[in-house]
């Protein structure tokens, strides 16, 4: 006997959890598909993010922090320790009950908001009265039918051609979150935000690193002078970037890795490494969705297509998220999620594209909004850029961490804030107010207006505007 | 031979110096005057603030915070350590050595904006043809004629009646940032701000601390919830907080303090201590300053009388920071030395009191802006509050930091944020974004609208504005 439902999500990842409890919100009947299990073959909702990705990755970040703290900072603090040592399985527990914590907080909330959730891969059947079948299989087996359905299936890690991951030793996202031993030798392949978070990650808990960037230029997404930065940093922490270089055919063995790769001043070059995370992009995730049956129009890329407003082709099927156009981040798919399920209740969601924050939680942190330098040039536009050092900011020297520097650019004529890029310590956290400011499309000498708390890092936000308009009062 | 200046600050903490280098900015002839020197000597720009106040104790809790964390959290991220001692001396070395980056960065930017800097205490001597002379004796010794001068001589820490600070045994902020060895018992009369960082900064270094406070609750100048939430907290912590004390006649000899006191519930109680910090409350330094001679007027506690415009009683004679009405913070005093500098070049400074926030740098920190709902409550407003747990945050699970709240309150009917409360890790930085939409007058619901990154702390924020309409995604 087929369930019906007004509204079925499939795919319990940021995108689809928060449309499912959105829609439960604004009360209609919903149910959420997602197929992830845990080691215990209990269910896992959450996606990439709170399986693999986002989640999993800063709990090791600040473990494998503090482990460098105490390694090389704790001294001038006159904190003296004899003999340090890790337990690494200690470490990747606590990450995994992170992990846990997360996948029954989505859980609770479910049942908290009234969502019907379905352990299972959810697949379309067809079109019949009343709405899209939806055949639920694996650990439910269901038949659901829905007025609405709101595909949010995710992405899954890019493979080099030919080259598997077996998470043992080519390791995907997944496997590098969980790599048994401390490796001595870590090669990385793609120096995007999972290759640099991970590569820190075993940088810092002891790994020698390498990674390796097909892309002439390193970090070609952030502001170049962010990138520069972040280059010059991450190589005094001791990783070995490569950029421009070209791949060759990866060996593989029962102990090691072998990358043979042509550098970017075309010498020959190899590389042999215990384990190779590759992270070169990800791809959208349509696997076992039914997408022939139903005629669910992709795109040569494998994205699910959508229109602004995240209608699909088919009646009453929407997308959200990283299996359909945009940045793949946890936050944007979130936002469309909300969107679709006020879309659906006859209200107007809307996401603004352009202010959206991007974060690369290394040490130091990345975060930026809006335009970079380099894109305004491009576009021709008329603009001041002003910046501030942490090293000048007294939160960050009472820290001791002075890495880095909050840039502002701003239109020449209105001053609006056009972008703001930050690299350095709770950039993550700092953003939120950049991010605020121009969603009021407000303007530099706002923001060197306003009050900032003393002494907190977010006075070099402050001081970043006053140099916008060249009066730094602290540099 | 007098020297002449268009504007002559005495006093170089956040709001002397800022006022100082805002009015270089603006084309004027700029001296700032300042006496306080360190232990070389040597000036020591940067007033209480860089001294003896935030800096310091910045520094010092972000040691203690390491020495907490690798005492009592390591072990959780598998990090195990053998045998953890203090060296106390190279952690009072290192907070001495971040006081004097901020001391020289002062002296810095005095050079780089052509303010002339005078060690010494400033005098009013007379009004004479062409504006105030005022002296300067002490390191330098001189005579200064300025058109305008900036009274911003800032505070100094209260005294018990009959107890003086002799900064062994009876200390102030600033002896309680250089005790010698880790105290086993240290007692605290006082729980505002001073006396909680102080507090906490020596019970993480091991000390057993007694808070002692004359007001019947704790930490009535926020909102209720977070007090009852921080007391719970504290106390779990390990800090004795008593309430509602009459003290009685403390007395000190070579070895200790003891400190009678009747407790709330009307018993005679007494401790004794190795030091007892005293902070109740600071009052404005005028000290010298020849208030007398030229007929500056002071209010019968002793500030300088201003208008709203920084303004006092004699022409072009303004004050700003501590040492006039309102809080006792270094970035209501910074700006108010910006708004002054700019209304003396002609301009239109302004400082809005309704949104300047302020923070207790306590672990979890504490930080508000905007009123309490106690004082909403008084003023009889309509609002509606939202409210969401960093336990729910998976930032700060990752963090494994997971006290406290976001609680925000908004206008009933327009929706207007009307106040942001935050107790909780970083929420020193959080509260910048919730000033930011105070200033614009933004609503709840603009919040709400707001992408914040995932995984942020910020994202707490957000979810308290949900909160407001009933509409947690992840509560």
């Amino acid at each position: 006997m087929a369930k019906n439902f007004d509204v079925v999500v499939i795919g319990a990842g940021p995108g689809g959890y928060i449309a499912a409890i959105r829609a439960a919100q604004l009360g209609m009947s919903v149910a959420c598909i997602d197929a992830a299990s845990n080691a215990d073959g209990k269910p896992a909702p959450g996606g990439t993010c709170t399986n693999v990705g986002c989640i999993p990755s800063k709990a090791m970040l600040q473990s494998s922090e503090h482990f460098d703290q105490v390694n090389h900072h704790f001294s001038e603090h006159g904190i003296e320790v004899k003999g340090v040592s890790l337990k690494l399985d200690t470490l990747i527990g606590r990450k995994d009950n992170v992990v846990k914590q997360n996948n029954e907080g989505i859980l609770y909330l479910f049942k908290k908001n009234k969502v019907t959730f379905f352990h299972g891969t959810g697949t379309f059947s067809a079109y019949v009265d009343g709405g899209w079948s939806i055949k639920v299989s694996g650990q439910s087996e269901e038949e659901l039918i829905a007025k609405h359905v709101v595909v949010a299936t995710g992405s899954a890690p890019r493979q080099l051609p030919g080259l598997d991951f077996d998470e043992k030793k080519i390791l995907s996202n997944d496997g590098a979150l969980r790599i048994p031993a401390v490796p001595k030798k870590l090669g990385v392949i793609g120096a995007g935000v999972i290759g640099l978070e991970l590569g820190s990650v075993w940088r810092r808990l002891g790994a020698e690193v390498t990674v390796l960037e097909a892309a002439p230029d390193f970090l070609a997404v952030c502001d170049q002078q962010v990138a520069k930065e972040a280059h010059k940093v991450f190589t005094k922490q001791g990783l070995n970037i490569q950029t421009g270089v070209k791949i060759g055919e990866v060996k593989t063995s029962a102990k090691s890795v072998t990358v043979p790769y042509t550098d970017a001043a075309g010498a020959e070059q190899s590389i042999t490494v215990d384990h190779l995370i590759v992270s070169i992009g990800r791809v959208p995730h349509t696997q076992g969705l039914g997408v022939e049956t139903v005629g669910l129009k992709v795109d040569e890329r494998g994205f699910v297509v959508v229109d602004d407003d995240c209608r699909t082709n088919l009646p009453n099927v929407w997308a959200v998220g990283d299996v359909v156009r945009g940045p793949m981040l946890a936050h944007k798919a979130e936002e469309e999620g909300v969107a679709v399920a006020e879309r659906i209740a006859g209200q107007h969601g809307h996401v603004n594209f352009g202010t959206i924050p991007s974060v690369i939680y290394t040490s130091p942190e990345i975060a930026w909004v809006g335009k970079t330098e380099q894109q305004l040039k491009t576009e021709g536009v008329n603009y001041r850029a002003g910046s501030f050092p942490f090293l000048a900011n007294g939160r960050a020297r009472a820290l001791g961490d002075t890495t880095g520097f909050v840039k502002i650019l701003a239109d020449a004529k209105s001053d609006e804030v056009l972008g703001v890029h930050i690299i350095g310590p709770s950039a993550s956290e700092l953003i939120a107010e950049a991010v605020t400011i121009m969603e009021f499309r407000g303007a530099a000498e706002d923001i060197a207006r306003i009050c900032h708390a003393h002494p907190t890092l977010s006075e070099s936000v402050k001081e970043a505007a006053l140099a916008v308009d060249k009066r730094s009062l602290n540099f």
